[in-house]
This record gives structure tokens, C-alpha cells and sequence, in this order.
């Protein structure tokens, strides 16, 4: 089964402010989408992220191992996407808090999923801008890549 | 086995400026690395991409529809590239030439796939800028995405 998978490394001393902007509300809308709810900091929550008037997506939290790794499952949302598991696997590496993401469990190589896979790209450097900066850039503010959006 | 998908839409009226991009040393030089040499027009030709002190790759070009299609192979570079295909499907979609990118035949899902991933994310993104405006980021002005480059 076919898998989105990227590596970004971020220039911070620690793991823990990149654990902290996928862990809380004030982080994810920091860098994916300026509306999202619910709780991402215990096992077990459930996190609504919503994209305009595209809809969205509720994600449950199903593993957290602070400072090293975020693993969700999904929902509700595109029916592509229900069921399919999303992981962050932090590391630090010298300067660098090393971000391994894996997407899985995607049913086949749809159109949506190569659509998908360029967004993410673009939402993690996004995360790393946020965790650098200060500032990201979360949809609506997100970087368009094609009729999609 | 594992593949690398990405979906970008670049908002001209034909794929035709797409395809030349591809297919130029001018274009490619444009977008990807300014150090490209060899030809890329022709079935059979042989590509020279270069990134600074940090090696690159040799590709054949093995299939070429205008407008339509391009299919590379890699023949030199780093071992895990080696063998693999890299192919741009385009196809228009109203105001958008819409370029389904592949890049297949990875033995493994390594970390260095999850980079590539990445940063095949942003080159097509900056083959995006190149044909819409004119202006891409290729090598060595690419953006950085971890301590990989």
C-alpha cells in the first residue's frame, strides 16, 4: 500500500516546541489550519481541523511519547482518508529537530493522494516555519499547489 | 514497493510550456539545478544534473510525448536512485496545466526517500514559479528543508 512519506529538519535545541505544535491547539492552527478544536494532547482525543468551506477532517489521537513521536488516526473526512494513519516521528540531530512523516494506510495511488502528498510537503515546512519563526502559514493563509488548492 | 507522488497545477493555457521545461536544458536549468548539461529532448538522451559539491545525477530520457508525457531513468547518482524512474504526466484542466509527478521503483521507504519526498515537493513547486512567472528557485537557490539541504 502506497504511503506519503517527507522529512523536514528544523532549526531548534530541543524536540519539545515541535512536539508542542502538534500536540496543541495554539500550535496546529499556528501551521495547518487556523481552525481546528478539540484535544491533542491525551490519547485518545479528537481533533476537528476544518479548511474553509472544503470541510475537513476529525483525527484521533492514538499515540503520544513526548518529544519523539505523534501518531492520529483518521476519522472522518474524504473518504480516502478515513481510516488512514498519520505519524510524526521526532529526532534531534545537531541543530536539527529531525520531523519523519508518514501518511499510511491509503487504499490506492489516487489522483487526491498526489494532491495530498505536495500539500503536506508544503504544511510541514510550514510547521518548520512556525517552530523557527514564530510564524507559519495555515490555511486560509496556506500555499496553493494547484486547482485543488 | 514505494513511490513518491506529488500533484502541482500551474496556471497557463497549454501544457506546452510545462513540457518545455522538462525538456531544455534552459527549462530544467530554470527549476531544478542551474548545473544541468546533456540533452533532454530526444529519447535516449543522457541528462547531467549536478548540486554543488554534493554530486547529483545522470538520467535517460526513455519516453517523450509532447505535451503529454515524460519518462526519465536514473543511470548514475546516489545508490538509491539508481534504476528508479522519474515521470510528469500532464494533462490541462481549465486554466491549470495540472503535472502528475511520479518518481518510482524505490527498493525501500528509507530516510532519504522521506527527504527526497520533501524536496521533490518544492522543485515542483518552483517548476510551478518557472513557468508562471518566469522565475524559478532551482540549485543552488533552492529552499532548504533539513540538514540534508
Amino acid at each position: 500500500m502506497p504511503d506519503i512519506l517527507h522529512r523536514v529538519g528544523i532549526k531548534t535545541s530541543s524536540p519539545d516546541n515541535t512536539y508542542k505544535a502538534l500536540t496543541t491547539i495554539e500550535g496546529l492552527s499556528a501551521w495547518w489550519t487556523n481552525n481546528t478544536q478539540g484535544q491533542g494532547d491525551t490519547v485518545g482525543g479528537v481533533l476537528q481541523f476544518r479548511f474553509g468551506d472544503r470541510g475537513g477532517f476529525d483525527i484521533k489521537v492514538i499515540e503520544l511519547h513526548p518529544g519523539r513521536r505523534v501518531l492520529w488516526q483518521v476519522m472522518e473526512g474524504p473518504e480516502e482518508w478515513i481510516g488512514t494513519r498519520i505519524g510524526f516521528e521526532l529526532k534531534q540531530d545537531g541543530d536539527f529537530s529531525i520531523v519523519l512523516f508518514k501518511h499510511e494506510g491509503w487504499k490506492e495511488a489516487v489522483e487526491f493522494m498526489h494532491h495530498c502528498s505536495t500539500k503536506w510537503a508544503l504544511f510541514l515546512m510550514s510547521l518548520k516555519s512556525l517552530v523557527e519563526t514564530g510564524n507559519g502559514h495555515p490555511s486560509p493563509n496556506d500555499i496553493k499547489i494547484d486547482n485543488w488548492n
